[in-house]
């Protein structure tokens, strides 16, 4: 049994205290000062309205005000809040922070830092405070997992990952259950950029349906899972030849991190339906309102990650042509480009031959 | 300009007249003996019953009855029959075919022959008479293309194969079109193993949805995308380890044919269907009964490239543990197997350690 503090009350930190506290450990839930609702909730009636179910009855709710007596003793600290809150966590865990701890991040993928892309968990340990920062040990989770299901206990698997091998039988102890299947692996830099860049991709999938819709039911109902389909597998190749770049394992693309985890987010949320907005013809200014207040993660994710891979292409690091479709999704986003993929520009890093109109290029 | 026979007037070869025929080519559309109406149609109205539209008017339908003069000067022989009809296509265009004639397949997969995987082409091959099989060149088509999105002339991506790497310029110059994409490969192993599993595997993705129905409404209407994920991920990553078995290429599965085919496969259709059936807990035989007459392929891919994979165990060349995903479809589907995946006894293989459960085997 362990001592296990969530740090962060959105849907995803909260959805793993289900199988944490299944799992007879002791379960601190923390919200940030954006979650006082959630805990109010969780404290007067034991139920998260997000996940719109009760919590385990063991969970226990405390208030980011709180958060130095919910870090006192745990043996885990979960970080779930989204990617735009890490800089925030540093700040508000780095002071509660007791060496041998374990941070496991559900908070996942990169940032650009001075023209490299960086990990998320690196960035946390260099905006941890220094006296501590080398003093725990960092994993993180990767895998398709909605949290909503997990939450509902079904069956979810993914991938504990973690620079440290050592730390890593300890935390599949600790959260293992019936539904919750757990495999370990060393390959950090594989699983996070298989994370942070199935949000893009899984958006360019949902510009499918969109553009379906835009161009007009057609006599015989013929649908356009094959556009989606060859976007799927060009968002896989890229995966593989960032994570090769960067020194991950191939493995990691064609397993759960990279395909199960494309697979899950192309079958809905937020970054499906923003995909299916700019499919239909809407620019990205426009489609933006019509989400207000809503966190598009692929949006965020191509924002931060592409400095890095252009500073990378200039550097003669990557091949200009390599990432296509990235490249394309960024100038949608960032210049209100209309959707029109160059589907001969595709897997021209793979051991094809590309089409014709590529073939003096 | 190049004469195109495509041989078999299912919606797979009927679909590829169209990029065939809006490329100038001179297109002859030839039924097998179970066509007889789809010809009929053709050709009194040039109208494709199964595709629901019209087909391109320079598209000539012939009967099986007319197969000689159809393949008659012909440049490129398109083999459009299922999986099954491979050994019938031998004898029907085996007494017509000229020496210097390219066979391109839309029929694709493998076979256990004699405890070995064969691929479709080389069964072809084969089943060809000894005077000309080697008179002739063999090419074939993977990755995601459902016909009738094809025969609407949506955005389509696919890859052609052949061991020959001279023919197939000349096989993208035939089919080239401004919507349908292609690349040209030599990795016909690693594009004809792809293919054969995709079916079989998008059965078993396609479970989750009845397992979802068979367990009932969720409070916060979960559904099992995760369940899905992971079965997905599985069936990739064991068609990774055969492909890299038989030696094909791992670019072949987390691209077109790999990944984006299986993408395309899951969403919707008879394996689909089939699959929801299983996971709503009916035995095989049951659900075979919902759905008379239809041929279900990735039942008949798992029935036909077991026998080889389980003699591959037994001469030790695959580790008996490698595919339980490919091995527990066929329990279910020849002996009634109940749906009940240990997904614990995923990814054992890759290099990440597995669930706790399975620590000491």
């Amino acid at each position: 049994m362990a001592v296990i503090t969530i740090v962060g009350a959105g849907v995803m930190g909260s959805a793993l205290t289900f199988p944490a506290a299944d799992n007879g450990n002791e379960v601190r839930l923390v919200g940030t000062h954006l979650d006082e609702e959630i805990i109010q909730s969780c404290r007067s009636q034991q139920f998260h309205p997000r996940l719109r179910r009760p919590l385990h009855p063991a969970v226990k709710a405390f208030s980011h005000t709180e958060i130095a007596q919910a870090m006192q003793g745990a043996d885990i600290i979960g970080l779930g809040v989204n990617s735009r809150g890490v800089h925030w966590a540093a700040q508000a865990i780095g002071p509660h922070l007791q060496p041998g701890q374990i941070i496991i991040m559900v908070t996942k993928g990169m940032e650009s830092v001075d023209g490299k892309l960086q990990i998320l968990p690196d960035v946390l340990h260099d905006h941890l405070p220094p006296s501590i920062r080398d003093q725990v040990k960092y994993a993180a989770i990767g895998g398709p997992s909605i949290a909503g299901e997990l939450a509902a206990r079904h069956q979810t698997s993914v991938v504990f990952v973690s620079r440290d091998a050592d730390i890593l039988p300890r935390l599949r102890a600790a959260f293992s259950t019936n539904y919750y299947h757990i495999w370990t692996s060393t390959d950090i830099i594989g699983v996070e950029v298989c994370v942070a860049l199935k949000n893009p991709y899984a958006l360019a999938v949902g510009l499918a349906a969109g553009v379906l819709e835009r161009k007009g039911a057609d006599i015989a109902g013929a649908k356009m899972h094959n556009y989606a389909a060859a976007v799927f597998a060009q968002g896989l190749a890229e995966t593989a030849i960032l994570v090769q770049k960067l020194g991950g394992g191939l493995e990691t693309v064609f397993s759960l991190p990279g395909a199960g985890d494309l697979y899950v987010t192309t079958q809905g949320g937020r970054n499906s339906r923003m995909g299916r907005l700019l499919g239909l013809g809407m620019s990205y200014s426009d489609a933006v309102e019509e989400m207000p207040g809503e966190t598009i993660e692929g949006v965020d994710a191509v924002i931060s990650i592409m400095p890095a891979v252009e500073a990378m292409i200039t550097r003669g690091e990557i091949p200009a042509d390599s990432l296509p479709l990235l490249r394309e999704l960024y100038r949608i986003v960032t210049r209100n480009a209309p959707v029109e993929f160059d589907f001969n520009s595709f897997f021209n890093k793979l051991p094809f031959n590309p089409p014709e109109s590529l073939q003096s290029s």
